[in-house]
């Protein structure tokens, strides 16, 4: 026969199984940091209809996206989770409260060009609050406290979210009486970290026509990012040239009012009126967090207040608050600096239960026990030297292994190994059970993300 | 504009809020059960190369799969969870130590025509042990104690674990000369329960040709089930009529031997002859789970052993035992039946926090402290009246509510009402905390699942 070669597609992970186990905790500590916060768990389809999924239509995203007929049904795999949590909300508003939060953690599909750290399948972890009508604005100042739990939660410390209001640049280039390119200076703006200061300077006074005068201005604007106590003083120098301006500036005011309600530390905080997000839905607040290590992994956390959630599906205004972060791309990205925590990629088992006689019932009997007290165990019956059943424990990182030979087999009591020191202890079935526990208790793996301690040099 | 109705495709499961953290539950139920046993998690790719997905090819899979060009890419969303592990396994075979030991909880895709209850986009939840070259019988009695584990910490009580060894089924059809027609008789025999016993003796002495008398031996063959202490010692009495045989009596034998050690109920455990499971891939001991009081649900939990799970990616024989739940089926069957817990719907958060001043510091405050102790928590500052925001926190199933007025803001205390009875304290922050946290504790909200209560009429 035959074979064919067991290969998976380029630009979509699949991972062993040590690195899965951490991605497992990646997803369960996003789960409990959302649920905190009172957010519900969603799952919606990952296939939809096209013309329900592509309603908005238009732009980069059709191209890349994955769409195909099965019989007459043209259907398409989601790119993104806020489509299919529009088309939630939209179809079941009779049967939801409002204000909504929900999260949903689900993997989207993107045909893009395959790149170095670009995912074709790859998991998006999404909160937002949607409101009926209209949304208070304690909402927009609850993000960054859910962001710097998540972060925190994670191991992170090294980080900053940063934190801009549209309504405030929005008023700030009417200002200028460049509110018709308004769109294009944000995306122009928002580069400014990467391609720096003399390019956007260029982009400006020679493709989007601002003059000399208005983009120093603009630049002198945008030059202004720090800790709120330094930022909002410097842009509550221009109130009053705008009145959306005004109203951004306001906004921008309340979500820093309740930071320290909210727990998030002062120094983790930033006022960055360069950061627009590219999208333009976006109307007030507008979100992005990033690594203080790590500026290339570029922005791990995105997101903003919007006005009218589904404004294709119905006529109700829904407008809400969400923030998104890319998964898969961030672990592959800690992955690559070496931020995962090697010690967190644990074992699929606890103990390794090892019998040695004929008659099995004793080690599983001894296994059943360990699972009963929430201890995870694998029975090992192979045929196999003593030594190699040894070797498969270590190589799987397993840190107890428990024998049961002639001796136990007489004694009823039970051998065990700390595989991590060599320590070996014949004691009660009860009494194994409860050093073991101990055991496991007494581990420190630490965080899921390491950060490199700081080296002074004097 | 025109907009579009917000549909979710037919045959896809979307679920509300209450009903998805029942799920989510299930889904968390599943995970720590498997890992128990010291199964690893698995995340594979939806989409696959069609030719690596459909290596073994034909059939009625073929007819039901998702598949589509995108490019030049020729590619199929995967329709269960056990090629995508063989791949794995192919692909990885060097870098994994055998016996491996993996569960992978995923969504699979099957075009069927919509039926009642079946599903085009469904979860299956799949555990499986490979081994490389050979693996122990042991791997296979353990699948049993898994199925009751599971099944049990679920809530259910009344259910059956049923196994059969593929083996003696053969053996015995080759002592009756029908070597050639044993996958076909397997087929029909298969289908006792549901078409009953004189449509199969129709159809094996008509469209089968079996002889009548062969076919009285095979029903009378069949009607031996029951416990093992009656089944097995009716089994022997037909030791040596084939070599396969009286393997496969001895494998059942060993799956039966050990069944108190591994924790298993006698009572729970079944050994039926009927069971083949339709799959030609099996080679020793299957399984099906039934629920007692839901016979028309069918089996929510089957498998069996096989010899080669990835003889079309691979010469190296890897011989395996798993078994899947079709998660999605089974919920939806459940619910139908009225056995999901509505308590365990839960809320999605265990305290609503409503400022009802101006300065919500203190609401902010207590909530963050809240959420720093466990307890998921939102804060409620929509322009509402007063019995606008209680009544949201009813509908939405939230157990406390947490005012913040003038009062409050005076005194720095906090007033608590448990929505359940009533009761409302006015208490010291901490305090208020400690007694959300007890009363939260001191629930007891049932099993996942609710078994009716057996009436006895007198």
């Amino acid at each position: 026969m035959a074979l064919v070669k067991p290969r998976t597609l380029s630009g979509f992970q699949e991972l062993l199984p040590g690195p899965q186990r951490q991605m497992e905790q990646f997803l369960s500590t996003l789960r409990e940091t959302y649920a905190l916060y009172g957010f519900t768990p969603l799952d919606t389809p990952l296939l939809e209809d096209s013309a329900v999924l592509l309603a908005k239509g238009g732009g980069e995203t059709e191209k890349q996206i994955y769409r195909f007929q099965k019989g007459d049904a043209d259907l398409a795999l989601r790119f993104d989770l806020t489509v299919p949590l529009a088309k939630y909300v939209a179809a079941h508003y009779h049967e939801l409260s409002f204000p909504f939060r929900r999260y949903q953690i689900g993997k989207v599909y993107r045909g893009e060009r395959p790149q170095h750290g670009r995912f074709r399948e790859f998991y998006q972890a999404d909160i937002d609050v949607i409101g009926d009508g209209k949304l208070s604005l304690l909402n927009e100042a609850e993000i960054p406290a859910i962001i710097c739990r998540t972060f925190t939660a994670l191991g992170l410390k090294r980080f900053h979210v940063r934190v801009n209001n549209r309504k405030l640049l929005s008023g700030f280039y009417a200002s200028l009486g460049l509110e018709n390119r308004s769109g294009e200076i944000m995306r122009t703006v928002d580069k400014l970290e990467k391609i720096g200061i003399d390019k956007v300077r260029a982009i400006l006074t020679e493709d989007l026509e601002v003059s000399a005068a208005q983009a120093e201005r603009i630049l002198d604007f945008l030059s202004v990012s720090g800790d709120p106590g330094t930022v909002l003083p410097a842009l509550a120098e221009r109130q009053g040239c705008h009145v959306l301006y005004d109203t951004g500036l306001a906004e921008l005011d309340g979500v820093v009012r309740y930071l320290s309600a909210f727990g998030v530390p002062q120094e983790q905080f930033t006022v960055d009126p360069s950061i627009a997000r590219g999208l333009d839905y976006y109307t007030g607040t507008v979100y992005e967090t990033t690594l203080d290590d790590h500026p290339e992994i570029g922005s791990v956390c995105s997101g903003g207040r919007y006005d009218n959630l589904a404004e294709y599906y119905t006529d109700k205004k829904l407008p809400g608050v969400g923030i998104s972060i890319g998964l898969t791309r961030l672990f592959h990205a800690l992955g690559e600096a070496g931020l995962l925590n090697p010690a967190r990629a644990g074992a699929p088992a606890d103990a390794l239960v090892i019998p040695m006689t004929e008659d099995l019932s004793q080690a599983i009997a001894f296994a059943t026990l360990l699972r009963q007290n929430g201890v995870r165990a694998q029975i090992y019956a192979e045929e196999k030297k003593f030594k190699q059943k040894l070797s498969y424990a270590s190589k799987l990182g397993i840190p107890y292994a428990v024998f049961f030979g002639e001796d136990e087999a007489k004694t009823g009591a039970v051998t065990c190994k700390d595989l991590s020191n060599g320590e070996q202890t014949t004691l009660e079935p009860a009494a194994t059970v409860y050093r073991i526990k101990a055991g496991l208790a007494a581990r420190d793996l630490g965080t899921l993300i390491v950060e490199k301690e700081t080296v002074f040099v004097l």
